[in-house]
C-alpha cells in the first residue's frame, strides 16, 4: 500500500469538501441564524487537517493501483463524513458521534436521521445536511470520474470500486467526458425538479432541499412529517416521478441525449425496474384498500411509497409503519434490491437481481439437462462467468451483513423487526425502517457505539461492500 | 419425461410406505385406543392406489435420467406425505389438509405441527407421526441409495437430487454398500439413544418417540411442552448430545468405523459445526443471564436450544419466544444454515457456509490483486468452480424462497416476525419459529391454503429446492 499517495489524495478530497461548504455558508449568512461561524470554523479545521497532508505526503510513485484506489474510496467517504459533521458540532446542533452518523447518512445518500426536532435547526445547517445528499449522489456518479482524471489518469481503479457493474465504460472512451455528461444530466434533472416544485407551490428553500434529497436518492427533509407535511398531491407526484427517474441507470439518459432511443429502451434492467415499480404500486394499492377505505387514496400513497423505497430515497407521505403486514413486507423486499445500477440509488441493484434470476433459471435447467452448456445473457451480450460469480458472492456478503447488523442492533434490546429493518435500511441506504426507526421515527435512541456501527454499515452499502471490507482486511495493509 | 417409468416407481414407493405403517398398526393394537382400524383403512387405500400404478405402467425404457429422478424425488415426497396423512384423517384426528401438513412436516423432518392438543391423541397415531421423522431422516440418508440400486442401477440421479453436496461418492464404490453402512449407523445411534433415555427415566414409548424425533432431526414430541415437560437434566443432555450427533456428516461416522480417525476429524465442516455450536452456546448463556438470573441455568437452556436449532430438530426445553432480542436473533441466524451436509439436518448446511465464506474471502482478495488466480479448497481438495457457482445460486434461491414465503404468510395478517419465522422455519425444516408459531405454539391458525403452501416450502427445503422448483418448470415436462 502506497500510504503517502493515499494521504496526499485524501488531503485534496478534504479541501474540495471545504469548498463545498461555501454555499451552505452563504445560506447561513442570508438567514442570519448564527450558524455562519460554525461553517467558517469547519472550513478552517479542514484546511488545517488537509494542507499538511497535501504538502508533506508526496509520493514519487504516482501510480494508483486497485489497493490504493479502494483505500481512498473507503477512507475518503469515512473521513469526509467525519469532517462534514463539524458544522453540526460547532453550531451545537448535536454531539460529535451524532454529527458523524448524520453526515455519513447524508454522503451515503441514506437519509437516516438522529435528529428529533428537525424544524428547530438553523436553515444553513439543514441546507448543508441536504446538500451532502447531492454531493454523495454526485460522488457515486461522477466524483471519481470527474475529478480524478484531471489529476492524472488514475481514475479507473476508483471507478471500479464505486460504480456498480459494467455500465459507462463503452459509452465514451474517456472517463472525463462521460463524467461531464453525467454531471450535466444530474444537474439538469435537479434544476427541473426544483422549478417543478416551485410551480407546485413550495418555497425556493424547500424546493431546493427536496430536490437535493431526491437527486441523491437520500431522503433528508426539512419537515418532521417529510413530504407528507405539504399534503400537496402535485408535490407528491413530482417527487415520486423524479425519485423514479433518479433510480434509472444514467446510461439510459446518456443514450437518449445521443438520440439512441432503441438502445435506451431495450435495457432489460430498465424494463425490470419499471415492471417491478408498476406491479408493486398495484399490489400495494390493492392491499391498502382495507386500510385507507378506497382505491384512489391507496393509490396515492402507494404511488409515492414504492418509488421512495425502490430508489432508496426514503421520503414518506404517510407513516407506513402503521400499514398491515403484507404491504410492509413488500416494502422491505423492495429495499433489498433498490433501483438500477449506474444511478444514485442504493441496494443490490436491479441488474444484479436480473442476473441472479437468470443464473437460478440456468441452474434449474442444468439439473435435468446436466450436459447442456448455457450462458447468461444481458441485453444480448454474454455476461462473463467471473462477473456472475462476483454478483452471487456480493449477494451473499450483503445478506450476511444484514444478518450481522441485525444481531448487533438486537443487543440494544429493541424488537427483532426494529433490529432487522435498522440493519436493512442502513445497508441498502434507504433511510427509514419500521417501528422506532420508521418514517416518522429517528435513530436518536441508539447508543453511540451502535450509531458508529450503523455509519460503517451505510458506507459499506454505498461502496458496495468491498472497499469497506478491505479496510478490515490484514492482507490489504501488508507490503509497500 | 418418461411418465410411465415415474408412475411405476411411485407405485413401489407407496407400497413401501404402507408396509412402514405396520409398526404403528402394532402400537395401535397394543394400546387398544380404537385407531387400529384407521391404519388398516390407510393401508388398503394405499394398496388400491399403488397396485394399478405398478401393474399398468411398465416402461420398456428402464433408464432413469436426471429429469425422471428429480420428478420421482419431488412427487414421491409430496404424494407420500398425502397418503401418509390418511391414518390421521381416518382416525378423526384432524382434517385432510391438516394431515397433509402434519405428515409433510414429519417426512421432511421439520416438526412443525398443526396439533393443539397433542396429549389427547391415540398412541398409535402419535407413534406414526414420530415414525415419519425416522423414515424421512432415513430417506434423506439412504432411501434413495438403499432401495433404488436393488431395482437396477438407477440410484445415481435420485441421489444427486437428495443428498446435499459431494459426500459419500468416494467412500465406497457402490451406492448399495454405502447405504447399508449408513443404515446401520442410523439404526445403531437410534437404539443407543433410546436405551440412554430409558436409563434416564423415560418410559419405553416416550424414549422411542423422542429417539425417532432426534434421529430424523424432526422434533415431534408426544408432550405439549416438548422435552421441557420432563424437567429432567439427564434427558436434556442425552437429547442435546444426540441432536448434535445426528447433525454431523455421516461420512465422519463412516470413517470412524473404518478407524480413519485422522480423516474423520480433519473435516473442516465438522470443525466449523463444532466451533459454531460451542460459540453459540457461550454467547447464548451469557446473553441469557439477565433473563434467568444465573449462568448455570442459562447454560442449561443454551446447551439444549443451540443443538436443537442447529440440527433443525426443533425440540424445546423452554419457550425461547420469551427470550430477549439478541438470543432470539441468534437462533434465527442458526436456523438458516443448520448443521452438516450428509446428515439428517435441514437448512443450507455448514459445508456451504464454509464454501461461501471462502468465496467471499477470495473475492475480497481479488479486489486488490485483480490478476491473482486463486482456487477454493475444502479439506485440501480444490472445489470445482461449477460447484461453487451452484452453492452461491442455491443460497440466492433459498433466501428468495424465505422472502417469498414471508410475503405469502404476511397475507394472513400476522406480524412480520411471525410471517418471517414461519417461512424460515419451514424452509429450513426446523419446526418452531417465534410468536404464534413459537416452540409452545402451533401452525393450526393458518388457513388451508397457507398450510398447503408451507407444506410445499418444507418439501422444497428438504429436497434442496431443485426437485420442487422443477415440478413448476414447464421445460421439465416438455418432450417424452
Amino acid at each position: 500500500m502506497n500510504i503517502r499517495l493515499v494521504l496526499n489524495f485524501l488531503g485534496k478530497l478534504f479541501l474540495i469538501e471545504a469548498a463545498l461548504m461555501l454555499p451552505a455558508l452563504g445560506v447561513s449568512i442570508a438567514y442570519g441564524q448564527g450558524d455562519a461561524i460554525a461553517f467558517l470554523m469547519a472550513i478552517v479545521t479542514i484546511a488545517v487537517v488537509s494542507l499538511p497532508l497535501i504538502f508533506f505526503f508526496r509520493s514519487k510513485d504516482q501510480q494508483m493501483y486497485a489497493r490504493e484506489g479502494l483505500a481512498v474510496a473507503g477512507l475518503g467517504w469515512l473521513l469526509m463524513s467525519l469532517l462534514g459533521g463539524l458544522p453540526l458540532v460547532y453550531s451545537g446542533s448535536c454531539s460529535f458521534v451524532d454529527a458523524f452518523f448524520e453526515i455519513t447518512s447524508g454522503l451515503t445518500t441514506t437519509g437516516a436521521t438522529i435528529m428529533v426536532d428537525i424544524e428547530s435547526l438553523p436553515n444553513g445547517i439543514l441546507f448543508w445536511r441536504s446538500f451532502t445528499h447531492w454531493i454523495g449522489g454526485m460522488g457515486v456518479l461522477v466524483f471519481t470520474t470527474a475529478i480524478l482524471p484531471s489529476i492524472g489518469g488514475r481514475g479507473a481503479h476508483l471507478a471500479r470500486a464505486e460504480s456498480p457493474g459494467p455500465t459507462f465504460s463503452k459509452l465514451t472512451p474517456k472517463l472525463g467526458d462521460t463524467a461531464k455528461v453525467l454531471y450535466l444530466i444530474y444537474f439538469a434533472l435537479t434544476v427541473v425538479e426544483t422549478v417543478a416544485l416551485l410551480l407546485a407551490g413550495l418555497s425556493l428553500y424547500d424546493a431546493v432541499i427536496h430536490a437535493f434529497g431526491t437527486a441523491g436518492t437520500g431522503g433528508f427533509s426539512n419537515r418532521a412529517l417529510s413530504v407528507g407535511a405539504y399534503n400537496n398531491l402535485a408535490v407528491e407526484i413530482i417527487i415520486a416521478v423524479f425519485m423514479f427517474l433518479f433510480g434509472v441507470n444514467f446510461a439510459v439518459f446518456f443514450k437518449l441525449i445521443l438520440r439512441d432511443f432503441k438502445g435506451a429502451f431495450k435495457s432489460q434492467e430498465l424494463k425490470t425496474y419499471t415492471a417491478i415499480t408498476v406491479v408493486s404500486i398495484l399490489l400495494l394499492s390493492l392491499s391498502l384498500i382495507s386500510h385507507y377505505g378506497d382505491f384512489l387514496t391507496s393509490l396515492r400513497y402507494a404511488m409515492f411509497q414504492v418509488p421512495t423505497i425502490m430508489s432508496t430515497t426514503g421520503y414518506a407521505t404517510t407513516d407506513f409503519n402503521l400499514w398491515p403486514s403484507f404491504p410492509k413486507m413488500l416494502l422491505l423486499l423492495l429495499m433489498l434490491f433498490g433501483a438500477c445500477a449506474g444511478s444514485t440509488a442504493g441496494g443490490l441493484k436491479m441488474t444484479r437481481l436480473v442476473m441472479l434470476f437468470k443464473m437460478a433459471r440456468r441452474e434449474i435447467g442444468r439439473a435435468f439437462q446436466p450436459r447442456k452448456v448455457s450462458v447468461v445473457k444481458l441485453d444480448g451480450k454474454t455476461v462473463p462467468e467471473e462477473t456472475l460469480s462476483q454478483v452471487a458472492i456480493l449477494f451473499f456478503c450483503h445478506i450476511s451483513l444484514i444478518i450481522f447488523g441485525s444481531l448487533v442492533v438486537s443487543l440494544e434490546g429493541v424488537t427483532l423487526t426494529t433490529a432487522f429493518t435498522t440493519s436493512l435500511t442502513c445497508l441498502s441506504n434507504v433511510g427509514p425502517g419500521l417501528e422506532i426507526v420508521g418514517p416518522m421515527g429517528s435513530f436518536a435512541g441508539y447508543s453511540a457505539a451502535t450509531k458508529v456501527f450503523l455509519s460503517i454499515l451505510m458506507l459499506a452499502g454505498r461502496l458496495e461492500l468491498y472497499p469497506i471490507l478491505i479496510l478490515f482486511s490484514r492482507a490489504a495493509w501488508r507490503r509497500g
